[in-house]
């Protein structure tokens, strides 16, 4: 199918001040869209100016990584904040970030929760609620987030547009959710595998799950991830496979 | 003079989460420019955004009140900070309450350093330099500052327009310079004189200095300050005595 | 009966920087133990510092007031933090403490969890069990909790003496425990009620339940709150009718 | 002279949460002091207590890395930090650490200022004298510093243990001051010479300074530094050069 598109999405900017650990650059020359981290669990304001710089540059969008405000727990912990300081947190992280992509000549154009506010936004109608909320404070943003997930039945709720994303080195359910990351195999490591499932997932709209049978999993994005050594040759050979197999790697709408 | 007119400004959202400290509900009756605290000092966003609110119903005009990041020292430490990491911090911070401003149907419209950095600013170039670098990765904003300082210096070098101000709680020196808070008599509490000293300074340019002769003060905007118990009552006398005397108290281009 | 005695424990120390909450020096005529915030929730070196020394001259127990890393939701958001995590940040809240009680003259000696993490350890056993074991690298101290809690467990179950507190201003159920906050009359708000709440708990080791029948709620220590205005008058009244009473005010063992 | 004996010491622990940047097991089987971080510029809870626990099991004395609390800057941006809460910044930090190093069964038993604090106190007598007033509070320990510092004489006021120390990777001035990091060849690379220049300053007690004479420096320590790729190899490098050349490599007393 030569019009099959996929855009690949990878967490950028996650230092702080003296800390680094994404390869901003390299992981810019790979994907198509950079969820940049705006402070709150990585991300200093000269970081954030950087890596905007460089994504707009090399003509990669720019979508706000909104966490809880955790940085000694880089955004892993999950918080009870309430909604309205949830909403809050998420505009004020967008609004930083927007300042940045407008500078460099872009914009934040997607929003996309980080760790453990993201697992949150899955099955917590609440907070979902409340980072749609707090996308809306700061416009009427596209929202990243897990096919079935709460956080995008709150977004098409707001009337917000929603980007499905995948996870190629996740393995999956039979019912097309992700396999814990306490489980065995959760984490698929093999980078011909990752490659394979990628493509399987972009171009079928299906992978195979951890038990076997093929699952139906649609998406318009992959995640692939920045914060392992070696992650900007995972992502590359993610990208090569794809092109190969005709699929068009590109930004979403 | 019909024509006399004033801007009168002060620090609100000064508290964080738990804790208040300026009573912005009724400096807002007084105002016509809130400098809003952006979370580097003080600020916590969902305070950002409710006086956002207040302000933009009240008419008020939106400034972004910029800091050091010293929530422990309330931004009155002074800290060598290099150019490049000032600049993406005032920018971040702008951005965050710009967000706030806009979704409540107004905007950042001015600029003013807070605390040490205001002081830093009045004689440290490279530190002016670079809040001004700042302001303009956000934006060509007025930035409000001392007449004389580097900080109106740099803005005026970087094309942006200046808003001079004045302290009509603070004693001068014969120089038109702020007397050091830890001289004493630095500071004028008789609310009377406060308001008289308000008048002289809007209306006639001018104020007695600490050593007795009159002085040269020209500024746009007069400073009242919002930390203090009493604040509002002595902001709301300041601003009787002005129209009193034929003063507009409204806020600057 | 002359022999009957119990605690006043109130959290003190509540400020950061240039916030204040807490009247300590009023609250600190009335307590026999003083719960300090250790700077997770509040409480900077500063101030620790003087509310260790105001709390031993006058002869006031000192106890680690320990919370989540939360300043911006003041430790009342709960957090999802590894049990490894959760040891460690109690054991560096505690000791950080006990410097200053130190050198004041005094000792840290006892832990009591603030807020979110003290709503979260009546059930949560994993983080029960997460502060005990940072108590236990700080010390063998006591822990002061609610009776029935799992962390009074966790600590029976480490060996560390455990304080049983109970709460005057607080609504119980039938089976005593406490009416949640967001139910109606949850709070006792007024002073004559609640002093005569505190001799019934203290005295009789019981107090009338919402749903109108006595029930027992043995406790010997009484939590009086600090961060409301009128506070301090509030617990000074608690102490007279106690001691009117009978009952003999002081700290636990 | 087969007594000549050196510390070698190294600044560990100065990840922060998911962030690393020592190789602290590395670096605890060549240093004879670990300058541990305590949260301030880095320095989680549970990195402190790990990084306590290594120095402990190789027999590695503990010291404590005080800084100025600024995460974003990594404690390099100096502070106008008023005396009183630069005392109290300072005590919370050693008892903070102190608890892990009592958990491991060590103790803290020297404090050295980390990055602009350190570089502060060599000529800013009054915050050198806030250091050591915060070292007194947490008890009388040795001080680590530049000899002819403002720190170590305030040190010497309070009639604390002063260790002096040098630094093998760094030119000196003829005045047997460090050359300034700003210039060309203020940092030495190369590992033998490195080696080469430890070997000078530990058996004889002098070094060839910049500009080409030997210059005297008496130190009783050696800083290895520990923040950059092949630091654990540098510091493996200058101890087995020491030991080479009969100095005995030991902690102080």
């Amino acid at each position: 199918m030569a019009d099959t598109v996929i855009d690949l999405n990878a967490d950028l900017g996650e230092g702080f001040g003296r800390w680094r650990l994404t390869d901003d650059e390299a992981l810019l020359t790979v994907v198509t869209s950079a969820n940049v981290a705006c402070g709150f669990h990585a991300g200093d304001p000269a970081t954030m100016r950087r890596v905007c710089e460089l994504a707009a540059a090399r003509g990669v969008r720019i979508g706000a990584q909104v966490s809880y405000r955790d940085l000694a727990g880089f955004g892993r912990r999950a918080m009870d904040v309430p909604a309205g300081e949830l909403a809050a947190e998420v505009a004020y992280q967008i609004g930083a970030l927007e300042v940045f992509a407008r500078a460099a000549g872009s914009r934040v154009s997607y929003v996309k929760p980080h760790g453990a506010l993201y697992n949150r936004a899955v099955h917590d109608a609440e907070q979902a609620a409340a980072v749609v909320a707090g996308v809306r404070l700061a416009g009427d943003l596209p929202v990243l987030g897990l096919p079935g997930s709460r956080l995008l039945a709150a977004a098409a709720d707001a009337g917000l547009p929603r980007v499905a994303e995948a996870f190629a080195d996740r393995a999956y359910t039979a019912e097309g959710t992700l396999v814990p990351r306490s489980r065995p195999g959760a984490v698929v490591e093999d980078p011909d595998e990752v490659a394979a499932r990628a493509v399987a997932l972009a171009r079928d709209g299906r992978v195979v799950a951890a038990t076997g049978e093929p699952v139906a999993v649609r998406a318009r994005s992959l995640c692939v991830h920045g914060d392992t050594p070696g992650a900007a040759l995972l992502a590359a050979g993610v990208r090569r496979a794809l092109e190969r197999a005709g699929v068009k790697v590109e930004a979403f709408g």
